[in-house]
């Protein structure tokens, strides 16, 4: 890379600019802003994109699930398209940060690399995918855009079907046409998300920049332990077939497993009820809802075995039958050698401190790993927040971000 | 007792005629009723008692509280009342048996020595005491007849305030008038009740009769264990603060103290829910119905001393919070020497086989024992189901009970 590329920068105000007029779409009251995926403020956010890009002299597309596009063309005929990238919509009452960070980043490299004419063999792509919260279907966007996307995931869709149907009409998007948002890998030099982290360790570390080197892999599960129903006044301590000892002895087991033999993965029991769930009824049925994150593949089918073998062993001990319903998954995703590569090159040639970390919240990254070389970069989130108003990192910390992604994109466009 | 009463029984068919008469008051489509308090139902099976009252030449009297009575009248003046009773209402979908049999029963033996023209020196009354089953207020009628029922009782009634508000409006009920139900402890002779068992022990024994001796005490806490919410995905193992392993190490912590400690009693943890409940999040707060039941009120002051305890315990050992609701309770009552006599002498002069036994579940008898000499006859249940329209006991139980009921009664008057 030339000295003079290596100068480059972000135009900071107007980026600063773009920030500020984003956040006031869908804004709350306090700091946040709503905009679930297809709400007014959603649609309102992207139309500001679309102008934003057409205002900058880009070529702008919408494919078949929606994913909004600004287009950096290459002279060079048939170039692949180096893809810059996150999400406009939010989680509802979600912050600032999440998702729109990266897609401002993106729009601004573009914009930056176009105003110093300078010219690339990729076509720059900066895109917005849809539904990365997961309103309607979690990943919708790039599930759609990597070929992840199934009919099955579109006929038990996580919002249910209903809302599906009823937002893509609304929007105008056909369910057939979904699957035309598909690209070939071929077509693609990589994918480079700069995102906020959302969890504390950057904040801790002291450190400016994460490179993300794994997504953590995700595995939900519903665990039903079925005892028997009866008046808890009347029958025995001793003869009673509890659900709740099954559930609460696995909760607890969770988390010693956890403590003792994955203790840099993450494990969550978050939600329980107990049927018929009154006072004096011995709960005949215990249901839990629960999730385990690892970072590699090892690690999270381990986990995955020691987990239903220990629910097993559970109900077996309090006498109870166990529905094991597995609910769906993302494996652990390792980041690719050449984003790697660019982004320790762009955080070298800045200056900027880093810190090798694993992403263990889900990211439209992960589904593009699978198709073309891809990276991410984490910029602190203060205290960790997250999916809050209070979601906060430093403007400081968002320039820094956005110039390793305008430098790592620039190191992915030369390799 | 001459050994011409030690002969007499209660007549058979016009039992039977009754109990299948009101059987079909509020009917469901199995065999079960649906006679909650107010309900049309139970105010035409109330209809009923009052009618079969005039048509027996009883005397028929309504109280300030809707407690319903017959009565057989001493020929000495200012006799006290000997009270035989139960109640009409049923839990909705509830059974045949619960309340009614001891009301029939009642009934039928005042019926039974006004046919023999028997001179007693008390007033025999068979009471339908209002909302046993506490659709409204728990043990609204027995409450007010014993002066328990206070303001504070009605102004956070278990239904809500409104519903107590407007069921007794349209029952032409008064408020104020409540109380004036109150009786005398010195107007009183003694209380007897005749009820299904509800629970296993009776059937499991092979014996006729359950001679109660005490009625266990019930207490009833809401505990929450707080402590705070993070993304179950970036918060480490060893740092979140999950309410859910506070509640699941009590759920647990109460059936081991329950087998080690109180094998005899009851304690159930039966409802919980985990704030604020998702897959991906740590629960915040984790809220459990606790109740726990002994017989003695030694036991049952150490078992309130020890769950307490053990929940600060569990609290303490996850970093957590606890938030500690007491809801009330009803001390565990003994049954007087006279009635428990009385009825021993009656099984005995009818020569059944019986089996001293302690009510797990509360009764009308808990309040009238506080101010007069109380006793409870119990008949099995069938496979201990109650409060179900499953619930069923042999029709020859029935009448056996009633027997008891008669004699235990004689035997109370001649004291």
């Amino acid at each position: 890379m030339s000295e003079q590329l290596k100068k480059l920068s972000i135009n900071k105000s107007r980026f600063r600019k773009d920030f500020d007029e984003l956040c006031k779409i869908g804004r709350t009251k306090q700091t946040g802003v709503n905009r679930p995926v297809f709400s007014q403020s959603h649609l309102e956010a992207r139309k500001w994109f679309r102008k934003k890009t057409l205002e900058a002299g880009l070529e702008f597309h919408i494919d078949g699930a929606g994913n909004h596009s600004a287009l950096l063309k290459s002279h060079q005929k048939d170039a692949p398209a180096l893809l810059l990238g996150s999400h406009l919509d939010s989680v509802p009452d979600g912050g600032r940060y999440d998702g729109a960070l990266g897609v401002l980043a993106a729009l601004e490299v573009l914009r930056s690399i176009s105003d110093e004419d300078i010219q690339l063999p990729v076509n720059l792509e900066a895109i917005d995918f849809t539904d990365e919260e997961g309103t309607i279907v979690s990943f919708l966007g790039s599930f759609a855009f990597t070929g992840k996307l199934t009919q099955e995931i579109l006929n038990n869709p996580r919002g249910g079907r209903k809302n599906l149907v009823e937002n893509l009409e609304r929007v105008s998007l056909k369910e057939s046409e979904l699957f035309s948002a598909q690209r070939e890998p071929k077509a693609l030099a990589g994918y480079l998300e700069l995102h906020v982290e959302q969890g504390p360790y950057l904040e801790k570390s002291g450190q400016s920049i994460g490179i993300v080197e794994q997504i953590a892999g995700l595995s939900f599960y519903r665990l039903t332990f079925i005892g028997r129903e009866d008046h808890a006044g009347t029958i025995s301590m001793q003869e009673r077939l509890d659900a709740a000892q099954g559930a609460s002895a696995f909760t607890l087991a969770v988390r010693e497993i956890m403590l003792n033999k994955f203790p840099d993965c993450k494990a969550n029991v978050g939600y329980t009820k107990y049927t018929p769930g009154a006072f004096n009824i011995v709960p005949e049925k215990a249901e839990i809802s629960f999730e385990f994150r690892a970072a590699d593949m090892k690690t999270f089918r381990e986990m995955d075995q020691t987990f239903v073998k220990q629910a097993k062993l559970e109900a077996e001990k309090y006498g109870l039958e166990l529905q094991i319903e597995f609910l769906g998954k993302r494996d652990p995703v390792q980041m690719a050698a050449a984003p790697l590569d660019a982004i320790h090159e762009a955080v070298d040639t800045l200056g900027l401190s880093y810190k090798k970390i694993i992403s263990w919240a889900g990211h439209d990254a992960q589904a593009l790993a699978d198709i073309c070389p891809s990276g991410m970069i984490f910029v602190p989130s203060v205290g960790g927040r997250s999916h809050s108003p209070e979601e906060f990192t430093k403007w400081e910390d968002c320039v820094n971000g956005a110039n390793v992604l305008l430098h790592a994109a620039l190191g992915m466009a030369s390799k």
